[in-house]
């Protein structure tokens, strides 16, 4: 297994969930743009395309795009992280190793950072505007509605939960839609779980961004809430465990 | 047919059918979500890719995940609750006998008000602000619009008709949709038909959740409204029977 | 060929169109109802999910469930109202014949009234409020924006025209997405065309349930607009014969 | 390669990518349409399926009915323009060369200003209402929130990079989407990307219809704002020539 084999594909379709997924939030939140003050389904259509365009990207890795999902497929104990489907040319079965699971995450860490980069030279004109700082900060990174670390690490284990679970449901189900059922897990997990913490639901796709909010050069920003970016690393990392746990138990 | 067979996949499926669904409207009502007051066509695709989330966990027993699909195929008068597709491993036919029937049906039962206890969970500090207890409530299961018996059971009846007879003609036309058509079609009814009632549809679905709003510890709330809870179990029933006779007569 | 083969499964399709798709508006424009002033984007889709469910139930007569359709085929100088896709057991070729075309478009017909009355039933008590008798009104029957009977047209030729060219390619192209192809389509029309006049598109969707308008015990209805009446008739056959035409000279 | 073999389709599928597209910002933007003040998300419904219906009537060219794509295919190094999918009788592979360039950039040209000049009929009572001349320019072209011509032609870079880097994995993907996949993506980048210049991501899309806005009699209409058409012009195609390049080292 050859180390860019993974890192590629995987860190281009991170970069490109975290550019269209930051995108619709920079979209609705930024002062003075084409769909301010848009709606949450707008926000959920944005995040599901977002993860719809990623997975064909990454399609040659299993497009994982998201370290809950890596890690819910070792927690299920599966032999590969991807196996191609038959009649694939030019690809491998990718083992679950330690080396790979590593390669994995490096590429969605550092496909998350350059997607949020992109998104703010896309939205200069918008970050140069005043606005309140946690709006800002919001195109990065998600943020609690309510702040109460516990009850928001469960809320994000449960929406993690339900995406590793139903994924690996997907692979056993007849069923010709391909990226597109990931994508339309992933808007309904917004619509229905993100009331609260605004569904990170992926360490990388909530770390990456946030680094590089702490590293841009955003005029007028605030603090990136560094006491908050445990939550949305643990939560998904917990959830993803635990649904691979309870597929692999379910369809064994 | 073990009895495990039917239960646990039927189970899972209508916990994660009742979470994302139930969760959507917790989303919409109640205050300070990320989601508040997203508007109709919001709680619609909440509870249309609840239904497709639900479908691929519960997809080895037919994913009936409501009993009025279970009384609607029993009413058809088709031999098996569920006949897995061609080329389908590891699956057998489930025929339709009363053992089979009841077992569905504890299974959504149970599945219900497991999925409306992780939506309490999930937004645990959203339900713990002041609010109006209808809108608690209205979390966890239906209420009318306008309050008559006789004609909300008239809506409820229609709705359900239309879920049992349309997705009795999906077997019967070639397409390559799988769970996303009775996701679909779940979408379309709410909006259409959602209107006086906020279409239950199903009776697990809306009994389930009540029990549990009747027996959790929720900050703030008011009755469960047993006085119009049979509304929502028998319209669906009566519809789902309807909805299998007329497609039976229909495609004989 | 069997008269009822048309008029049943075409009758039963464009009732359940008719049903869903009025019932959007019912939901959309009466008074309390819980999807009230729900936007145009949830009208298009309760519209496009109405052709997506009238479409499963008519599939064996090639669910036209609009004269536009029947009249665009007969125009494009096929030889056949529909012909069943290969695989199909218990189906025939139904002939372009003037009996068959009667029977398609009568049953049409009769479904959009039953639809129509359906929708008055499953949103009685809505329809008991006060209310501008208008509103009442479009729930059943299309009316435009800026009244203008020649301008009207133009826009109702157009939409129609667009519905029946892009069906008549839909042949033609590999694709697996079977009746959700028309329902976005219809979505897409509406979102688009359906500005100026409300997107009839189809002269039974609105003939029909105007008739109904008419002998419906209505509490406070007012006219029903008889003098727009046939723009919406006339209009979609025009732009459907004109599309089935168009289709046949690009694709030959 | 006969000439009328590109142009034709490509320019019927440009005029309805046109027709629908401008439609939704017609029924957005102008005075009293049926969804004036529609939301962001129904305009980017309305052109990802102006979109679905483009590609269907252009699908024997390969449906590019953009010139960033066939540009974007040119730099990829592909030998073709469009390959039939097997199975597809009557079709040919259209060879990457000057003449057959030039056939799909003019048929795309002319097709815009087509579709754009349907919009103004369909219409036509609208633009005749008293508005902001701004409002009725952009139902034909796009224009952007914040004027700042170099960071505007990044956004267009980045929204026609992504359309175009994405399009090229379809291919390498099994999947049974077949346009609905293009749509989706469209739509996806309009919410996420849309925000700063409204997406041309098309220099046909902008281009001609900005030449109907100057050539038609609109009723107040101001400038055709010819200072900033080179925009969407260059952006896009400096997007799409990177996207091909993009993908084709990435998947080599």
């Amino acid at each position: 297994m050859d180390f860019s084999t993974i890192v590629i594909p995987e860190a281009a379709g991170t970069a490109m969930l975290v550019l269209l997924g930051c995108g619709v939030v920079a979209n609705v939140v930024l002062p003075r743009t084409k769909g301010f003050d848009g709606g949450w389904l707008l926000v959920n259509f944005g995040w599901g395309l977002a993860v719809f365009a990623g997975v064909y990207v990454a399609f040659s890795t299993g497009a994982h795009i998201n370290p809950a999902v890596t890690f819910g497929i070792w927690a299920s104990g599966a032999e590969d992280f991807y196996v191609p489907p038959e009649g694939t040319e030019g690809q491998e079965a990718i083992p679950v190793t330690a080396g790979n699971g590593f390669a994995y995450i490096f590429a969605q860490m550092l496909g998350a950072c350059i997607g949020a980069i992109v998104v703010y030279l896309a939205y200069k004109k918008h970050f140069d505007q005043d606005a309140d700082p946690a709006s800002k900060l919001a195109v990065f990174s998600t943020g609690p509605a309510i702040r109460s670390y516990g009850w928001n690490l469960v809320t994000e284990i449960v929406g993690t939960f339900v995406l590793v679970f139903v994924i690996l449901h997907f692979a056993k189900t007849p069923s010709g839609l391909g990226p597109l059922a990931v994508a339309l897990l992933v808007l309904g997990i917004g619509a229905s779980l993100g009331g609260p913490t605004g569904y990170a639901i992926n360490p990388a796709r909530d770390l990456g961004p946030r680094i590089a909010h702490a590293l841009l050069p955003i005029k007028g920003k605030g603090s990136s809430d560094w006491s908050y970016a445990w939550v949305p690393v643990l939560g998904p990392i917990l959830g993803g465990v635990l649904g691979g746990l309870a597929a692999a138990g379910l369809t064994s």
